[in-house]
């Protein structure tokens, strides 16, 4: 393993368990359950990972954290387009990838991932591509909460330049958008990819800016929201509106898909996926109901930040 | 319209009224709604289709059959690789595709879709291709219902050659599979396309034999099973195993995704969809539990007909 490749290892191994013993605290209940899991030499994607994840807890209904770790002989056409020279090159792929489904219908669904890519011809330094961002998903919508994730990923990305934010909020707001719906998935955050500018050190120094921004991104939402009372309507509402979070993650997502497509861990690319779900056909929130604030005031492209 | 066009628009409409009227008279309870719909010409596919859903039956938890008839400018070249000369036609595609959703766990989901698609350059007569098929998805398995089904539907593809119904057997276990599971989406049935053996009035009977045997292939199973008594246990069994089914198809069928990418109608594809569905992680049966023997005795593909 290069040097730059068990650096990244170990942030992201780190990332992981930090952010587990911080959700672990937050719930107060529920623990992580750990998996470690390899694909033998021979399958496709050889490697291995460790999946986190809580089922049942007091704050966490449904939520994983993983860590995967790949290696393949020769990189796919699709991914060397602008570096030909690197077509056919064994590569790693690395990174650190959550979910988390909260019981109360208050407290939004969240995602982040950080990822790298590492590809080398024998002997030669490798070349890496960094990816990654959090974004954030609400059953009711709260602008604060909306604002306070989007400043602290403006703040984590300033020192990477001005234009990063505002690239990477329209990026996030372009991927994480449900076609066949017309719709976005929530309230956006931040979204990168293949990003290279600046070399092996600016791509990990950027790839830990996020990774640990989303404590701060995050918590201070649950603590404002996870002991607002609730009932069935809004538990019924949320089990609903997780049915777009499967229909965008299983249609759309190029993760997941990719994952699901090439012989990845079934258990671990889906622990995405909410725990209850309810689909109803074409069902429409009442007007002047806090359901149709969400569409009307939250499932817009906006500038959260004022 | 071309004559065959109307002739088989004409048979899927009363198809799908027949059915409809069947499921009712069987629910007892539930009412199918009817809602028609029209893609305005501009939008990439133009046409109408009229959507039957009931929602929350006594026998039917969630439920939709759907008629649809859309037109296209131009034959996609994915479409034409055995028929370049219709490269670029202009085409119909037309169809009735149905899921039923029960509530009691001891009655299976079903599946049917008979559709044709009809392609001609201006002034010429239509080329026709017919597909179509069921498949049966048992929560607790029966050998009986699998015997039932499999052999309503080779009786009915007889008159078209004993050849028929092991080749529509094999291609049904080989499409409804979830590779990223290794696993069987049921018990099968039959699967067919791009039929045009024997022209327009071959294709045109076997799409009716098809659809005319779905009622005598169901309703004895939902009659044996419906008064069966259940509780949360198999309940919660088939929540969780309705997971593989939105698996599959949000993933794997290529109906759904060629649909909710081409600028379907989204509502009326996912009323595929069940009405509540459950995700846990790496869940197992315990072995000599009925849910273990779902998995070891009836997800695997096998000779039903004894």
């Amino acid at each position: 393993m290069s040097d730059v490749v068990s650096r990244v290892r170990e942030y992201l191994l780190g990332l992981q368990q930090r952010i587990v013993t911080a959700l672990e605290a937050e719930d107060g209940q529920g623990r992580f359950i750990r998996d470690e899991w390899t694909k033998p030499p021979g399958e496709k994607l050889q490697g291995e990972g460790i999946t986190r994840l809580m089922e049942e807890g007091a704050l966490l209904e449904r939520g994983g954290v993983g860590f995967s770790h790949v290696r393949g002989p020769a990189l796919p056409p699709s991914a060397t387009q602008h570096r030909p020279e690197l077509a056919g090159a064994p590569f790693e792929a690395m990174g650190v990838s959550l979910v988390f489904h909260p019981r109360n219908p208050y407290v939004p669904t969240v995602h982040m991932n950080v990822r790298m890519l590492a590809a080398a011809h024998a002997g030669e330094e490798p070349v890496t591509w960094f990816g990654g961002g959090m974004d954030l998903t609400p059953y009711y919508g709260f602008e604060d909460d909306a604002a306070h994730f989007h400043r602290t990923n403006r703040d984590a990305l300033a020192p990477f330049g001005a234009d990063k934010y505002p690239r990477f909020k329209q990026w996030c707001d372009e991927y994480f958008f449900l076609k066949h719906r017309n719709e976005p998935r929530g309230i956006g955050g931040v979204f990168f990819d293949d990003f290279s500018e600046g070399g092996f050190e600016q791509g990990f120094a950027l790839q830990r800016a996020v990774g640990d921004a989303f404590l701060s991104a995050y918590l201070p939402i649950v603590q404002r929201r996870r002991d607002m009372p609730y009932g069935e309507r809004e538990r019924d509402f949320q089990a609903y509106r997780r049915g777009r979070y499967v229909e965008f993650n299983l249609v759309w997502d190029r993760g997941t898909l990719f994952g699901l497509q090439s012989g990845g861990r079934t258990e671990s690319i889906l622990m995405s996926l909410p725990p209850i779900v309810k689909w109803r056909y074409d069902w429409q929130p009442e007007a002047g109901t806090p359901e149709a604030k969400l569409y009307s005031d939250f499932l817009k492209p906006r500038e959260w930040i004022r």
